[in-house]
């Protein structure tokens, strides 16, 4: 069996993992990431969990594949714009310093791209050459492949999905537009809607409501909690509607924290997409969640060494 | 000198020209559609039209391009789904029609993507690998150009970014979404928010009161022609922003009877989508006016030859 080892670089924690070709994990860890010590503590963190990953050197290990947030160019393997959560972290040459310190190939890609990989690769993405990645979590993230290729633009900002925005005249979004998506598909977005909608009500929120507490309501058939998953489920229908209209995929792949809400939150999903789509487009694509589950990350960066590496199908090279 | 036909297909008329390597026009013509003859008289005005600019055979035509509205299949060169101004053209197998009348290579895509390959020619889009156009006019069309390629979507129907909704609780859009950037920053949407606009100021709106009279207006500094296009521009630029985190361009390029407004409504759409966009992709990214013109279309059609023919240069054939 061949491996690689994967890592998944955030801003609260690096996720290492051995992976075989089937996209299971063999062994791998979690560690905290202390992204204030700036990237040198960082890439110190990411080496000694490589070292600890490749273990005694007995697997067959052909390369090293990195997902990290932010803005990366595949390139050179190189950030092009770290996020806040990583100060510092801009300008980080993460492939040079992996292949130098493992004498393996590395790959490095922005975290969504990876997880986008592991969809392709083992997931809902299978056999489709057109889909779109929607990763519903803290922020809302994206990853396009169109005709078996990852999109990545002038400088490896591509995908950016979370900043589509849904309403012109909406609150102000951290990206300088108004009414972004992720102000309303979020886990924060979820939880700034429900306090919005039982303020109206004049019913103060629970200290810690969260999205996880607004979808277990919904589920429970709270009434207010209603009123807002309408009102998400709209926005990201709308969004979602938009995208179609742009990539005109096959797929539309959810996943992240959000996406856990279950079928009744993907049948709602799809009818409201649907009903916003033109059914030139609407025919060809499906709303799936994602099949990989909360690895997806980790494998996906792995999954990178085969994908592009020099044993790569003819077929797999494109991605 | 070599040269190709470009064939532009619209629902109103279709443009004929021969066309030369460097985009410039030997010689033309235009004719109505009359598309109610339905998909076969279409097509035998057509072949008509190409006959005429074949001429007496002297030109050395190196083949037939051609740019139709509705989603086109690029592969096959046939109709995948036709808009209602062309009725029964879905299906239609232009490519294979158009080769065998005339025993020369021909290659079919959407108008706008052809207009694209126009501005990747001779326009603004010249060395440039990540480009989005905007074509403003009755509608809002577009075409992506990522690293070098058209991006295409499973059935040819990427690209149609006037559906991008910048208002999920906007007005009905008759692709089913609510609050498409078109019904804010096409030519009748521009009328649509004028005749509002006057309405809640108590004045009827003249008859006949169209965009191009309302970019007049506000080029004269007409107090109501000045809200409009203050929600147009705003409308406009959440849009472009949101395409500029989706794509990660090099330059959003803005043809179409609405980007004639000239200097002001660039530079105030400039501004406005930059203040939308997050500083690491608003640095990659212009916002220019389309440099080819009123021809771009039939232009980009014959263009096609060239860049997909057996003699383009490795560097054209990925587009």
């Amino acid at each position: 069996m061949k491996y690689a080892v994967g890592v998944d670089i955030g801003g609260t924690k690096i996720q290492f993992a051995l992976v075989d070709e089937q996209g299971r994990i063999a062994r791998g860890d979690v560690v905290a990431t202390e992204a204030a010590r700036g990237a040198e503590g960082v890439m110190q963190t990411v080496v000694e969990g490589i070292d600890r990953v490749i273990g005694d050197g007995c697997a067959r290990i052909e390369g090293i594949g990195i997902g990290s947030a932010g803005q990366i160019d595949f390139r050179t393997g190189e950030v092009s714009f770290a996020v806040d959560t990583l100060p510092g972290w801009t300008g980080t040459p993460i492939k040079q310093i992996v292949e130098r310190r493992f004498g393996l190939p590395a790959y490095v890609d922005n975290d969504v791209n990876a997880a986008a990989v592991a969809e392709k690769c083992f997931g809902a993405g299978r056999q489709l050459d057109h889909f779109v990645c929607l990763a519903l979590g803290t922020g809302i993230g994206g990853a396009i492949v169109e005709s078996g290729r990852l999109l990545r633009g002038a400088s490896g900002g591509a995908g950016e999905l979370g900043h589509v925005s849904v309403d012109f005249n909406g609150p102000r979004c951290s990206c300088g537009n108004y009414g972004c998506v992720e102000l309303y598909a979020s886990g924060p977005g979820i939880a700034r809607l429900a306090r919005e909608t039982l303020a109206a009500q004049g019913t103060a929120a629970e200290a810690g409501l969260g999205a996880k507490e607004v979808l277990a309501d919904w589920s429970g058939g709270a009434a207010y909690a209603a009123l807002v998953m309408d009102r998400v489920i709209r926005a990201l229908a709308s969004a979602v509607a938009g995208i179609i209209h742009a990539f005109n995929p096959q797929a539309v792949i959810i996943g992240g924290g959000v996406s856990g809400a279950g079928d009744a939150f993907f049948a709602a999903l799809a009818k409201e997409a649907a009903a916003r789509t033109s059914p030139s487009m609407r025919g060809d694509c499906r709303i799936v969640p994602a099949g990989v589950g909360a690895n997806a990350g980790v494998i996906g960066a792995a999954a990178q060494v085969w994908h592009y590496g020099p044993d790569a199908a003819a077929s797999r090279v494109a991605l």
